[in-house]
């Protein structure tokens, strides 16, 4: 039995579109009612576990799914021992440096040494500002990472931009970013080298419609 | 201006409940429509950050908010520089130590050394495990905690428990308890030294409605 690891929210439907192409059909954890952790493909061959961004690359490195979709935005966050097998092209957003539309600092080397860092991603943050040699206070945050700057709690935000809906809403505009992240296809690397060519096939078809996908019109 | 910090979700109603006790009405920030993560009370002298529990202590500790009302499962498991004022009574629940129903193990101490517990609250556990002095390997999730134990991933878990159904449904039984957990009035230690008396009368207020309250019919 196939175990797949499928972030719940933004990603899920994509993830369950490219599961489809490849022939695993786990249109079920769509259901406006499902409230099951665990869901059997239709086909009865596979089952999905629907778990928290941050928990697809733990069930994939511990073993208990052999596949997981996840945002690389969390695999650099929480590096664990797991293959990355395809960029998926969803899910597209940014982790960016943010400050209030205000501030008069235009890129993250101009912010002062020691200033306050807020961010859900405070790994991520902590190796960019290593990176520049620029001491920073980094502060972690659960959730709504724009309250740092309008609260003056922070100087600047590290958080993920997709729209930028969230920062202009709140006055901040986003003046660098550490890296542009996608959903990517993750695996168990053991169970990819034991797999008798089952585990492969899905990867193959997955990334089949994943690169490159040729636009409707043309094709 | 007084800033007070309050967390979403199942704290928030009550928390709303015993500031407009002491005088400070946020009812603004139970309005389903709501948007706003900085909302001013009724009266114009105080405001309400509506931020994730574990983010209250944060605002709290960097003097953002004096005041806050937050989970004492937080307190322990992210310990941040904030008073302990009040223990506001509401919001019971226990940590405790689940394992499947069809587990042999029936207390924490009698789990195998070295055995796999997975857990949002991986500080409390750590510090638990280790007076028990039973070497565990935690394994840190960020929700659905009880798929550790349903995979097959970990032996047992730690978590909050309030009703029992979560663990129920997911054929889980808790086994011990770690500490019991209420909502917690916490306050900037140095905004309380320099307060001129309006704080002080706010957390008398709030501890007047808070300790051992008397049963209406009795009143």
């Amino acid at each position: 039995m196939i175990t797949v690891a499928l972030a719940k929210g933004a990603l899920l439907k994509d993830s369950v579109r490219r599961f489809a192409a490849a022939g695993l059909d786990f249109a079920a954890v769509l259901e406006p009612g499902n409230r099951q952790l665990m869901v059997p493909s239709a086909c009865g061959t596979a089952r999905a576990l629907l778990v928290r961004n941050a928990d697809v690359p733990v069930y994939v490195a511990y073993g208990q799914a052999q596949l997981g979709v996840v945002g690389y935005d969390v695999l650099r966050e929480q590096p664990l021992p797991v293959a990355q097998l395809v960029d998926l092209g969803f899910g597209g957003c940014r982790m960016s440096v943010a400050v209030k539309a205000s501030s008069p600092y235009r890129r993250a080397a101009d912010l002062p040494a020691h200033c306050r860092i807020a961010s859900k991603f405070t790994r991520c943050a902590e190796a960019y500002f290593e990176a520049l040699d620029l001491p920073v206070e980094l502060i972690h945050l659960a959730g709504s990472v724009e309250l740092g700057p309008i609260t003056g709690m922070s100087e600047a935000i590290v958080d993920l931009v997709a729209t930028g809906r969230t920062l202009e809403e709140n006055g901040l505009v986003a003046i660098e970013d550490l890296f542009h992240s996608t959903a990517r296809l993750v695996g168990h690397p053991l169970a990819l080298r034991l797999d008798g060519g089952e585990l492969q096939a899905i990867v193959d078809r997955i990334a089949a419609v994943s690169v490159a996908p040729v636009p409707a019109a043309v094709a």
